[in-house]
């Protein structure tokens, strides 16, 4: 079995966002962990290119039947054909999970996430308590390192 | 076509949840509204409560194959054999959503409420800015005869 | 708790199959039983215009969020936004399943059934040994007369 | 992007069926096709551990939350939570489907393929035409050969 991190936030990333979910990949990827994520872009392509610049493997759970909305650096589609109502399995899937930025779909998987008492860590995403919060891209990056 | 409205909110509810909750099941079975609900205990069976005791109809949309979790005041129960997978459905088959207290399986429907561009009416539930909060029973009811 | 029947079959019935869904939902509706349907078309219009010509009760379990694809005869719409995926809700939540000609989307929710140890009726419909089947409207409206 | 084969079949196989899996995931993962699979016992189990054999790529399409149901051979566990409500997801994120025996999950499995218009071949199991189906397991090796 291998080491799966399911890796969250919105379709609609600002600059900022995108650079950290980038460098998410490439940091789990390096320590040969599997990415989950909704596989479409924003957050979901950054963290899938960034696992692919460093040879990693990348796992989106798609909206669709067809995984025509997959972005091109997804390894593996899971077509659920179930549109949003594929997010609970995004978190489900992960040992934990990390939520950068977000909207409501975002809301909606941090909530399965708590629902199925995962650790959520959250870098600038909803301020829910049970979240744990970082503010850096190097505290975001220390936490990894301790969890893998 | 009936009317339909959506009721969400723990199953662990506390005594003043509970009233409201069954209050707001009374108001919507004068106004002639379908009940959906969880199906579950706490908030959810007091809104089926009030409901059938005005002589409403009530909707359970079940996280079982067999319905056999559902309250006693439920007339029709939708199983769906998900979990809390479920959730989603919960919300989409209202014409709004009513929110009351609630944990994490409530934050997910209001999560997947504001996806679909639902309104949502909070009483002493997650505090989303999205969400029109109440902070009475008279002014839930209020809102609730507005808008029916 | 009101008893439930599923009706499933092809949204793109034959003039036979449409009738025969027709006298089912009268049938259905004057035994007082709710109809359970997909929704949509075909043999699930034929039958929820059947149960609501006599005064029954319509809910459709539909394949968008917003229930849009409904027939006119449906009174509840429980709206899933999950397309085909819904199909095991619409037998999980009936009594019995009664099959009505149909296709692959057919196919999928007699499996279903089966799997949930269902009862299956069909008139007309896949070859299954473990489904009861009949070869008329007469035969179909006696047995479910002994059922319900 | 990675070829992915579904491969379906019952989790109380016979030996029969057991080898024609085992030999099958060896072969897919030679020609370096992703399995996905329901991840549990029988033929699910023995498609995982002939690709893991030929140091091959495996997902379970998980019934729980947890996984906890996965087959030692399986790498990546996707965990729907959503029991029998799975089963699409299985065939939908394929390429095509190898249909080995199998019972009634498997026959939903056949129809929500033959729905999403994949190629299904189907080697001893349910006779619906609208299959391939192959009587031997060279057979069945010439036609994924020919795919592949």
């Amino acid at each position: 079995m291998r080491r799966v991190v399911s890796v969250i936030g919105s379709s609609n990333a600002t600059q900022e966002e995108y650079e950290v979910a980038y460098q998410v990949g490439k940091f789990l990827a390096k320590k040969s962990a599997v990415v989950v994520c909704g596989g479409r872009e924003g957050v979901m392509e950054a963290v899938c290119k960034g696992a692919k610049e460093e040879g990693g493997l990348t796992v989106g759970i798609m909206t669709t039947y067809t995984g025509e909305d997959a972005n091109p650096h997804v390894d593996i589609r899971i077509n659920t054909g179930m549109s949003h109502n594929r997010n609970p399995i995004v978190v489900a899937s992960g040992e934990f999970v990390i939520a950068i930025g977000g909207h409501w779909g975002t809301l909606s998987e941090i909530a399965y996430a708590l629902i199925l008492n995962k650790k959520v860590i959250g870098y600038k995403t909803h301020r829910i308590d049970a979240v744990e919060h970082v503010d850096s891209l190097e505290e975001l990056l220390e936490r990894l390192d301790a969890m893998l």
